[in-house]
């Protein structure tokens, strides 16, 4: 019945070649294709292109595109850079990559890509203890098996909860420009058999105020030292209706998407991506993610456990 | 420069067939096209399917349908029944066939036609007073020329705003799932020479965040006698979005557009449209309207003024 992606069916490394396979998340739902890299400027050019996208997943392809400079004798730092350049909101990124730098071996990568999922499984049963039967859930994006090389952070505590018997459905916001919601998210539910229904991203408000939403649960980019957190475009927007309708919003998140360094939201740079996404003749403006104060996040939970306010004290 | 459409670009009875033209909105801005309604039902159809859209250019295009009606000797009861079910949440639909009973002429509908793009300019004034040198709007959906007949009641209000230098430039909701904003407003805009830029729904949170809205103005499908007001999904979200950063939201609409039969938002019919509009191959949900309540609307502008909370006293 559940049918799970495999981690390697996501991300992986294949020595004879040797290039990184990704699955391209840009042609799902409608095609399962890979796309394969064969050095680490074109894993940097699949990250750009958001082949693979979702902070921790980001940071897995990283893993295996440094790995793979490696096996083919390329320049480490140019590699590093390139890579490190492809995208600037998901703290993931420079986080593996540093990871890897004193060992950056295929084992290694793969090492990385292990414990990824595995901090997901952790996560999602912590985050699984802030549901009660018939909770009725909103999710925005793909934080998701695809966003993280296996199971998902906002979506593995969907799956959790639904296994333990605490969810009724989910509500999935389509999540424009790129729909990942509509796209991914919907696909992944569908897959592990959870009930649920996309609906257009502005159409979340009124079905709060219906009173059909019991919880928003969210993925992260990079979540800086006081809590405040940058996501997916609109997540900052949820945040704000959440509060307004007394429902709370739940940050599902590994630890490598926490930057100590940044000690505030302001600090964390926000990708503007090309207005063509959004598909208009008319000028157009796509800030790709938001920051949302941690004020308005009622738990962060990552794999070490359930994080409340004052995030400073109490984020690992 | 300006060049806005003419009033009969938009919709319009020809006797000599007979039959009722309507631009079909669902093509622009791509295509400059117009669909030929040859009786009542067909001028139902083409409200139903979005030809034309936008709650006073609804009402306009039935008074049309039902003088096309007289023209080819149709039943009249049933081509009010058949033009009234259309659609449900815009009040202009039954205003305009109830205006038109006693004299479902030509000149009847002409006039009514006539009066709605005069309203227009009439709110367009009374909303400018709202504009300060450099404000820089936000709107929903299509307000414009094109939702009303011409001029617009919240594009109106940009318009002449615009024309007084009290306007810096316009963010646009591209307004999924049928992207009237992307599609319509932008092209009104443009046409107007007015500056904007398109955004994706969920971004306007972030925008507002960052200082960059100063004012937003909507339309209205109907309003209810205390001033709860139905318009295009999304229009609550940013209701609240804007209480939240202490943005005025102003709602433009002519007195057609008032149902002083309802008493609050709760008793205005929410149309529940195809799920497929959403394009997406899992299950969905397509609420088209959602309801602001008053409390969370700093001003209702008609033609005959700026009109405050509390709104069962204002109102005209």
């Amino acid at each position: 019945m559940t049918r799970d992606l495999e981690p390697e069916q996501i991300a992986r490394l294949e020595e004879d070649g040797p290039r990184v396979v990704l699955l391209d998340q840009r042609r799902l739902p409608d095609e399962e294709v890979e796309v394969a890299c064969g050095s680490a400027a074109e894993v940097a050019d699949a990250i750009r292109a958001m082949v693979v996208r979702g902070a921790p997943a980001i940071g897995v392809a990283a893993a295996y595109g440094l790995a793979l400079a490696v096996l083919r004798g390329e320049d480490l730092a140019e590699a590093e850079r390139v890579l490190g350049a492809s995208r600037p909101t998901a703290v993931n990124l420079p986080w593996a990559l540093a990871r890897m730098r004193d060992d950056p071996t295929p084992e290694r990568a793969r090492a990385l890509h292990r414990e990824e999922v595995d901090r997901c499984r952790r996560m999602a049963a912590h985050a699984a203890e802030l549901f009660s039967p018939g909770t009725r859930a909103l999710t925005h994006c793909n934080a998701g098996g695809l966003a993280t090389g296996g199971y998902g952070s906002a979506v593995g505590a969907l799956r959790t909860a639904w296994e333990r018997g605490l969810l009724e459905r989910v509500l999935v916001d389509e999540t424009r420009p790129l729909l990942q919601g509509a796209r991914l998210t919907a696909w992944e539910l569908e897959r592990a058999g959870i009930p649920h229904a996309v609906i257009v991203d502005s159409a979340a408000a009124s079905l709060m105020a219906g009173g059909e939403v019991d919880l928003v649960v969210t993925g992260a980019d990079r979540i800086a030292r006081n809590g405040d957190t940058a996501n997916k475009i609109g997540t900052y927007s949820l945040a704000v209706l959440a509060a307004h309708h007394g429902i709370p919003l739940v940050v599902v998140a590994p630890t490598s998407t926490l930057d100590l360094t940044a000690p505030d939201g302001a600090a964390i740079p926000i990708e503007e991506r090309d207005p063509a996404e959004l598909t208009t003749r008319f000028p157009a403006r796509n800030p790709a993610f938001d920051v949302t104060p941690a004020a308005l996040i009622a738990a962060i939970v990552t794999e070490e456990g359930v994080h409340r306010a004052p995030y400073e004290r109490t984020l690992p």
